[in-house]
């Protein structure tokens, strides 16, 4: 008989595994369970989906359930959940929902991809029907069959995240007349040293979304948030406040969990009992510059880790070396971005560092459409190692973080940064690069 | 008295260093020569200045000499041209353009910028009233100033390198009727691989500019351009042949010149004499990928250059360590950037290689306005090496080339730039970035 590989989530951290798996290994029965009714989707989409900018919610899925069973001989199973594993039986408890049965699955090896799940406080009336989280695109039908249904006229974003924000711009593009983001921090954007922060929030002010930082939420009615401040009115809720891995599954069977409880997994993704694989979001990462593991649930991670373990699993030699924080987003026209260590993340991993904050322009200066791009810039005191930065600024400013990205994880100084040979031309940037320019004044501290 | 700095060149090699000189010794006597009108200008901006993107010429003059004079107690000396160098004696003798006279200047730091001119081959008719360079400000204005007269209706660009594209586009986007590119070479822009090349071509065609590719030109007349093909009517002709590093006056005094005759210069750039400096198009640059001097005439290394000068001549230390040769540029709404050694430079430098090529998308797929990317990446045999990469894209392709030079610069393997933690949202990128699925592609062939 044909050995079995079991996979357990839907999304890229197991197709990715599942589809490198095949590759490799032709003769492997591959049986995925996923609990809903999508494959391999892009929930990083549905805000636009939700802002109108892409039309269908089938846009946002990349290959659907029998597309893997055609082509890749995978067994797709949607509508399938797995309630539990015994590893020494070697063996899953799957829930099939679409026949209310229950049933046991062999397996020969295992793939965990669970994901994670918005982070629901214990307030009161937060399991009301009108409470959104926004990770699966079952979560995105919800929210939009409700925000089509009640023509919301006031949506509460509650948490300031990449999330937060972006959902928020996307109730404002769709029309709703009142969209507030309430957020307990007191910038917005977290992940963003609070200058950088009050740059965004700014933003989205200007944008005509109502922020109310240093506010915190205490419940929830229907029709109402209540907050420290008062009472807002709220026809649509949406949970913006981070996600935690989805790892009880990997936790029940005594597999070993690390970070905010993710699943501890070795840079071949291999979990701690043999045979035994996970990726993504319900996975720690380790960060590169901090040295320490991490929880980084960033669809990237999870595709690169799903792919991973499929290579090891097919008999093929790979590893997911580590994450060094780079995210992006937009709100409205300003871009957002960072990358390695803020000031609060370098102080915690016990670095010594100094900052430079600088103001240029995303193209020539006298170039049509040059915008204002703000870099600041992270680099650990004496050594003048290149940290981290955040960019906040116009169109073309973001994905410059690549850069730094690049920078921070070949260990460059911030003066070899400055020597970097950035491309030029008054269409692109001016002549000193912004992250050259934010680079040459961290160094100028350093010294 | 206090000691004299000169300075020869008025633009970025040399005021660049001017200005770091002055910042670190007030007590230096400054002269700064400048054969033209203008100083620190952006000659990458010209053509934008023909095509109408940018409104008036002095919009490309970053500081003006009366800015120099007054602010950085720079004595900036606009229509002198240095003549001849007597580096025994230490002096100087320059041509006053404004008054008809000549003098000379003793010194006791010499600082070379003397910068580039356009190549004009050998043929007849080449000095003809209607055949301009575009090098200079000067160049700009005597253009601008014919374009108006005679109302081109035809325009023949010599040369498809980036000045040639970018004034072919320019005068297209003018207005003229007939912009017609006659290149030498298989393909256009020889700094690019004969297949990206050929995409580029392919755009050019049709934004509607007529592309002879595989014809020499034999000679000009009034009126019109001969080639190997016949004649083309021609208004007005711009060459677009490169640039040769304006040396003839290091030359002329003795110092040392290599590679295109450009100026020798050590990492401080300091050239073969004790107390005489030099920056910028007229100088040498050491290419960090294939260990060899190259003549790179570009703003970016200008500035560069001449900032390390001007700091070590003001009693500072610093180097420029060299190039990857990265540029970027665009024809219409196609972005086109390069970095590294393409297969030609990769087989001039001794290096055996493999390359990939991949087309992806600059958004997520779904994302409105997401378009075509094209990325050719070169990396070493058997080490897998990043060597460089070219890229051809849509609106958001070319910058990702940055991270590539920032990889190559590190010297990364593609494995590791596989690995590399770069920015993703739908707005902004596919999960996996372009530049990576290149990578992963170029690894496969390298294993």
């Amino acid at each position: 008989m044909a050995e079995r590989l079991v996979v357990v989530g839907g999304d890229a951290g197991g197709m990715a595994a599942a589809s490198q798996a095949r590759r490799r290994r032709p003769d492997l029965e591959i049986v995925a369970l996923e609990r809903g009714r999508w494959t391999s989707y892009s929930a990083c989409g549905i805000p636009y989906l939700v802002a109108g900018d892409v039309a269908r919610l089938d846009d946002l899925v990349t290959r659907d359930p029998q597309t893997f069973r055609d082509r890749h001989n995978i067994d797709v199973r949607t509508g399938h959940e797995a309630t539990a594993v015994d590893l020494d039986a070697r063996r899953v408890e799957v829930r099939d929902h679409n026949h209310g049965r229950t049933f046991t699955l062999g397996f020969d090896h295992l793939h965990l991809a669970t994901g994670a799940t918005p982070v629901r406080p214990d307030l009161p009336g937060i399991d009301g029907p009108r409470i959104h989280g926004v990770q699966t695109l079952e979560d995105a039908a919800h929210l939009l069959e409700e925000a089509e249904r009640c023509d919301a006229e006031n949506v509460v974003v509650v948490g300031a995240g990449y999330i937060g924000l972006e959902m928020a711009e996307a109730f404002v593009r769709r029309g709703c007349p009142t969209v507030t983001v309430v957020e307990q921090g007191a910038e917005v954007m977290a992940t963003l040293d609070p200058d950088m922060g009050a740059m965004v929030g700014e933003a989205m002010r200007q944008f005509g979304i109502v922020v109310r930082t240093g506010t915190s939420v205490t419940g929830f009615e229907p029709g109402s948030v209540h907050t420290e401040d008062g009472r807002l009115p709220a026809d649509l809720v949406v949970l913006g406040l981070g996600v935690a891995p989805a790892s009880g599954l990997a936790a029940g069977a005594g597999l070993e969990t690390g970070v905010k409880e993710a699943v501890v997994v070795d840079p071949r993704q291999r979990t701690s009992t043999e045979g035994v694989w996970a990726a993504g979001d319900c996975c720690q990462s380790f960060h590169l510059v901090s040295r320490r593991p991490v929880h980084l649930p960033l669809g990237t991670v999870a595709n690169k880790q799903g792919r991973v373990a499929g290579v090891n699993l097919g008999g093929g030699y790979a590893t997911f070396p580590g994450v060094v924080g780079t995210a992006v987003t937009k709100v409205c026209s300003t871009e957002v971005a960072r990358t390695g260590l803020d000031e609060r993340e370098a102080t915690a991993a016990g670095l010594g560092y100094e900052t430079a904050r600088i103001e240029s322009s995303t193209r020539a200066g006298y170039f049509p459409g040059a915008g204002r791009i703000t870099v600041k810039m992270v680099a650990e005191r004496r050594t003048g190692r290149l940290l981290g930065a955040q960019i906040v600024g116009a169109e073309g400013a973001a994905k410059r973080i690549d850069v730094v990205a690049t920078a921070v994880t070949a260990g460059l100084t911030v003066d070899q940064v400055v020597d970097l040979d950035l491309s030029y031309a008054p269409p692109f940037s001016p002549v000193w690069d912004p992250v050259l320019v934010a680079a040459r004044e961290v160094a100028k501290v350093v010294r």
